[in-house]
């Protein structure tokens, strides 16, 4: 098992240590090292489970799941990542808990955390909300440990909130590392992150700003492209700026699919709701003003239909350099013709890329897996070069 | 730990070796090597849990459940089989989750399956439905697998469809076995697997196929019986009738309990709908008719109501050999007198049955555990011996 | 890890015997060399986790979880005892059950049963029903044992029934001893078990009654007070003045806050419905009258409302021994200000004592591991003597 060496020397040259006992909320609250620490130890744990030796660092601890968002792939990853480390999931259903009688979160978080090693939250729904919901979680579970109420601290991983959906943009990013064959590769690679049209509304704005949060730190060209009125959220804006000049890339916003498309190395359309219309939807529910929602939703729609050319066609994907750009999206998505009448994508499009796109989502469980591993384990190297040579089969029956 | 031998021999004598990397639909799709390579290792597995010796072959990894209808023992049997060979549940519950959001069936299987070993499938309620999508999720894990979009492929286990109900007629004939004290015994004794009236309607249909597809294969008589108009699939009672010329047994059908039951050594009553009945429900509901399927169900209750003596009564019960007959149910059946006014048996022949019933039913979780391990495990004697001696206590507290 | 040896050695003045193969239903029916078993195991338990030591004692196993009313806590603390110890908890959701579908609790109880080896039940709602239904289930799996169905008899442990609540009063009560520095220190102290005002109606008596059973046993002075008509059951009452006379201390009861706080070192000030209300409730129920439920349920809140300065505000912590008495509660309480406009307790208080509550809830999964553990392990002090010497780590990573 020398293999393990490569991942133990990269993360011998990256300073992660305070990932430790960390929570994972935001990609640009970290480090570029921490950032590399992190698909270093997805890549680790993927290499060790695919030469079927366990993983497992837990021999008991619950994984705590919340998600006030329907969810599939990411509740089966964060599943899946638990179970990788030995976590059992405990999925924390508020309809069939006593929250409603009347207890705070801070109650909440420290009575579900007592044999607790990671809490994973999806909260997308509402602007100015979900993060900050994480945020009040995670201080109240770091206030019990330190307060003797806790054993252990749980870790804090952000399955998606208002803000960004870390687990997936990092899965994303995974991918387009190993598809160009390593990050020496990106410097001067253009990615056009775009907003693309789709029957349904109010999507989140978390993964257009996970992208240009985060892949204009690889030196790339990120070019973000929406209809007027899809911005996005202007301080996500600025940092995209910022980090796309530390980096030596580029960060452009136009109202032009086609200029973002042209010659672009990697693209993502995709649809959102413009956060001004996230803003006061979030305000309209909070003022219980049912009608005011509906009456915004028929706006956001009639709106939509005006940009129904906002579509991954053939045609954009021939503008795309040599016409091949890797085709990225978050999945589920909508299909014109399959999933819906006019959506996001061209069938044809979608399908020529149907098995990198799984690929895409692949790293997502490892992703996860390495967030919490590195929020826990104080030496990374030497556990992983532990597990490597205590080689227990993850399949005992091969 | 010597007795592990005795099954190990019996495999030793058994091509199974198809089963492995297969999947489990349908019994008559099995070999008879491969479905008594399956009774061989559910009892192995069941010796070795019995001697406190752990089974589990996993040491992580999932099984995915998908219960499209209500379930308690196959619920609960599927669960426990995992967990015996080391794999955890996690349910996907499709109101929870995004499969309403336009993503096909190809994609949630794949997007499910990045760490499971297994999808346990119940889709019982329509004609033609059930198989078919089960059929279609496990074409997709392969193609993934096959892409490299998964890192293993998970086998997928039919919990119930609209044609049979593998586990529950294999853990029913692993108990008629065990009851006759092994195979040998089982030729010339008469099966009666026959209709009974129960209040409720439209329940599957794969239960009686189930029995007739199976049971014909072991040298007995099979002896299908049902009111006029409560007939099922024809192209089973086809195969059942190739079965049993096969096997040197019989298949008989008629509208006469009474002449089923007549020196049955085993009876099978239970009510289920008409096959030509589930056919037009199926159209309706795939019509969205709804006043159409309140008539129909009106129709079927009325008609079940004009076979009410299709009950297994004491006086039913005495015509069988020596009055002893071995009386078998699926469980929940419906008790007259206790579940509701009027069902498919005597309380007093249920109450004596009760414990040879419960015992029926203890089969499932093993016989599951046993489709899994031999779709798994490519030399499944050498890792029962290993299991054996590796003699890891499954309770330590002993 | 000589630390366990304080544990075993205190074992080894118990006579706990009993407790094996048994289950847990109500604290009296344990002997008081019984209920300092549970403690002992509960810490050691704890002790060896703190340690970094896994006490899994299952290598496979089910931990079944039946909830008929809503839980945070309770239902974190079984899955974190059962995870604890090496069980996969798999919850009994009667609406995705066929439970319905006209089987007996006989039935169900076995069908789940076949690989569990602890069945929780939480079942509080209705007067004379919660507590006989657990002994159905508890008499249904020994009898499925004995006949030979099941393999192991799960054990049952009340989360939670019409009469006691044994898990949460068994921690509260360990939470009482850890304070005080042992149980040599009770004698003579002062309990004030009282009842507080909330503007929510009908919660159980579970937690008076089953403080009054139990802390009566531990020398202390127990006050219980509440409004007139607010009795709990007689019989209970009764037993608590058995045990204060045979323990040397004393069972008083009063319709005055004031009175029990009076000097108290401990005050449990919380909402609960009458008992008379409740048995009417439980009637109403089970005749249907929904109006009458309505009609009550508006006459109990116009009571409650009468009742308001049943409050535990500072000025009546004042009046506690050096006003300094341990507040405790089952939470989630009923914060005046905060979780409603009135409740149970002035949000200062509750403020204070926060830290120590929360440690109050950190003893009940141990205690429910402990339960588990008594009743799965025939020599407790050998087998955690094994587990320290076993020093398999919870978590690898450290």
């Amino acid at each position: 098992m020398t293999y393990i060496k490569q991942f133990t020397s990269k993360l011998d040259q990256l300073n992660c240590k305070n990932l430790y006992q960390g929570d994972f909320f935001l990609t640009w609250e970290k480090t570029f090292d921490e950032i590399m620490a992190t698909y270093t130890v997805a890549d680790a744990l993927r290499a060790l489970r695919e030469d079927n030796v366990s993983t497992k660092i837990f021999d008991s601890g619950l994984g705590i799941s919340l998600f006030r968002d329907n969810s599939t792939r990411t509740r089966f990853s964060f599943g899946s990542a638990c179970n990788l480390l030995g976590l059992e999931v405990q999925d924390l259903d508020e309809g069939k808990s006593q929250i409603a009688h009347g207890e705070t979160v801070r109650e909440t978080a420290n009575m579900i955390s007592f044999m607790a090693d990671v809490i994973g939250i999806r909260d997308d729904m509402y602007i100015g909300k979900g993060n900050a919901y994480m945020h009040e979680v995670a201080k109240a579970v770091r206030e019990g440990y330190l307060e003797g109420v806790l054993e252990q601290c749980p870790t804090l991983v952000n399955l998606q909130c208002d803000i960004d959906h870390p687990t997936q943009i990092m899965a994303d990013m995974n991918h387009i590392i190993h598809h160009f064959g390593g990050i020496e590769n990106l410097k001067g690679k253009k990615v056009a992150m775009t907003w693309a049209y789709s029957p349904s509304y109010g999507k989140p704005l978390s993964v257009p700003q996970g992208v240009i949060g985060l892949m204009t730190r690889f030196g790339m060209e990120v070019s973000l492209a929406h209809p007027k009125g899809y911005e996005v959220m202007p301080e996500i804006e600025k940092m995209a700026l910022k980090n796309a000049a530390a980096s030596g890339g580029a960060f452009t916003t136009s109202n032009s699919m086609e200029a973002a498309f042209k010659d672009a190395d990697i693209v993502y359309p995709k649809s959102w709701a413009p956060f001004a219309a996230m803003e006061k939807r979030t305000k309209l529910y909070g003022d219980g003003d049912l009608e005011g929602i509906k009456v915004l939703e028929k706006e956001l729609l009639t709106e939509n239909a005006r940009h129904k050319d906002w579509e991954c066609t053939e045609q954009m994907m021939q503008m795309t350099r040599e016409g091949k750009a890797l085709y990225l999206h978050c999945l589920p998505a909508d299909i014109s013709g399959v999933s819906c009448k006019e959506g996001e994508v061209a069938a044809s499009v979608f399908d020529r890329y149907r098995v990198p796109l799984y690929k895409q989502a692949s790293h997502k469980p490892y992703i996860i897996a390495a967030m919490i591993f590195l929020s826990k384990v104080k030496y990374p190297q030497q556990v992983l070069a532990e597990l490597a040579s205590r080689n227990r089969p993850r399949f005992f029956g091969v």
